[in-house]
């Protein structure tokens, strides 16, 4: 569909979301679907299905540095025990961000694909993910991997921990961060395929390199005590919808600061260079970039 | 999900589509899905498919008397051909209203579930279909029935008139009407579940009655020639996405004027009266309401 899109407002749809300009309103619009079996597992409950399907879509409205309006619900109705849980579960998302459901459209179909739209609005610039140049910061908010660690776990292929089973089935959307970061960032997109992916299609749309020092990977102490120092597995993993930017070397300060102030840990994890494609260090060491970056959307 | 629609905009889900206040201005979203064997039949071209869910997002957003800004798609990746057809389908349509496609999300799904949202801007009020008061009339723009006629045509129910196949596979949405319309109604939405059930929750929105003259509905050359005065037909098929409205009776002249002006015709089909529900007449006999008046959703 990318060559429909050609009005500015799309930004060729290699961003987050669409950034439309209304009167004197800077209006930031997406819709992320989830689908059972692909974004989620199927006996997970289904307040968490709805939590998920309202955190992704606020995730790229964080990207953007916008303040959620509301949303519109797409929705296939399945058996009704799922239903009514999932409504609930859409009512304590909703009120836990203080959002209206707006609208939207049920319907009947052999399949649950669910819709979310998410409307904000962005009080100042709203960063593409193509602002990089050679020799800004690459920087990630919060910790990565947890969430594909959860999924891990509940699959059964680890032990246990409440902390990243609610990281893969509860995220949380960098809200306050995306508006606070927005004046401060050259580029922001947020973590959805995994880190990797994601940092390569922001050099790309920036039209440069980027080198990622995996020593710098913010791991959370449960990810450490479950999987040890598997960075690579936690660039790849995806779903942690924490916030990817880059920044001048200028702005590092600013950006430190805003950390402390309002208490997530913001990681410079590598540099923008002149070129294309993505490199790995390791403590200085060269490391192959694995084949796979993260999860490949068709 | 009704019950967490507590926020103004979202019009007790409703209406037509939420009305949202930003800054100085009046958006109108809708997001409305079609799912093939419910909505559309398999053997659809898939540019028609594409065609009707711009379509009647649009109607949507016509009922409301916005121009429409963009739109938003939510697609479920199936066979390529099919795909790509839809595609194609869908630049036409987007170039036929001059919109852009601001952005979206593709899925891998095991059923195809189409959504889209559209954004338009009002210019002036957004009627609700809740402002009719008794008194009142009750309007529709253009010729009802044409489109289930086509659909039985298609089933191979019916003979032949491409005219009305055109009708089903191809509706247009009133904009141009909508937004014209919109100053000078109490209550408008457009008709896609069926002109009867339709037009009674119109009346139930507003707290009145609604008593429609079978003899006054518009059909068309082609609808009488295959299907004759079937009128209570025409007015239970649904999909025909033309607009219904109140307007007082003072607003009849301007209705008019304004019908000659565009060159679309609006018929007066009824009127409201204090009570609840729906009465039916033919040439001043009562007629028994039928069982089904239309599209019921789950």
């Amino acid at each position: 569909m990318r060559a429909l899109a050609t009005d500015p407002a799309a930004r060729g749809l290699l961003d987050d979301a669409a950034v439309l300009e209304v009167g004197g309103e800077r209006l930031v619009l997406t819709h992320d679907m989830i689908v059972e079996g692909v974004h989620y597992l199927p006996d997970d409950p289904p307040a968490d299905v709805a939590w998920k399907l309202v955190a992704v879509n606020l995730s790229d409205l964080a990207a953007k540095g916008a303040r959620p309006l509301g949303v519109l619900l797409g929705f296939t109705l399945g058996d009704e025990e799922w239903d009514q849980a999932f409504a609930q579960g859409l009512g304590a998302a909703l009120a836990a961000f203080g959002l209206p459901l707006l609208g939207g459209d049920t319907v009947t179909a052999p399949a649950r694909v669910l819709g979310l739209t998410a409307i904000g609005r962005a009080a100042g610039p709203a960063p593409a993910r193509s602002g990089a140049q050679p020799g800004h910061l690459l920087w990630v908010s919060g910790t990565i991997g947890d969430s594909g660690a959860g999924l891990r776990i509940l699959k059964g292929e680890l032990g246990e921990s409440a902390a990243l089973v609610e990281r893969y089935r509860n995220p949380r959307p960098r809200l306050e961060a995306g508006e606070r970061l927005a004046p401060l960032v050259s580029a922001m997109m947020d973590v959805s395929d995994g880190l990797l992916i994601d940092s390569a299609r922001m050099a790309a749309a920036s039209g440069c390199a980027a080198r990622i020092e995996l020593e710098s990977l913010p791991l959370s102490q449960a990810y450490l005590a479950l999987l040890g120092e598997a960075r690579l597995e936690a660039a790849t993993a995806g779903d942690d919808y924490e916030l990817l930017f880059a920044t001048t070397e200028a702005a590092a300060p600013a950006i430190l600061a805003l950390a402390e102030e309002i208490g997530l840990p913001f990681s410079r994890i590598g540099r923008f260079e002149a070129g294309a494609g993505l490199a790995l260090t390791d403590r200085g060491e060269a490391v192959p970039v694995p084949a796979t970056l993260g999860f490949e959307h068709g």
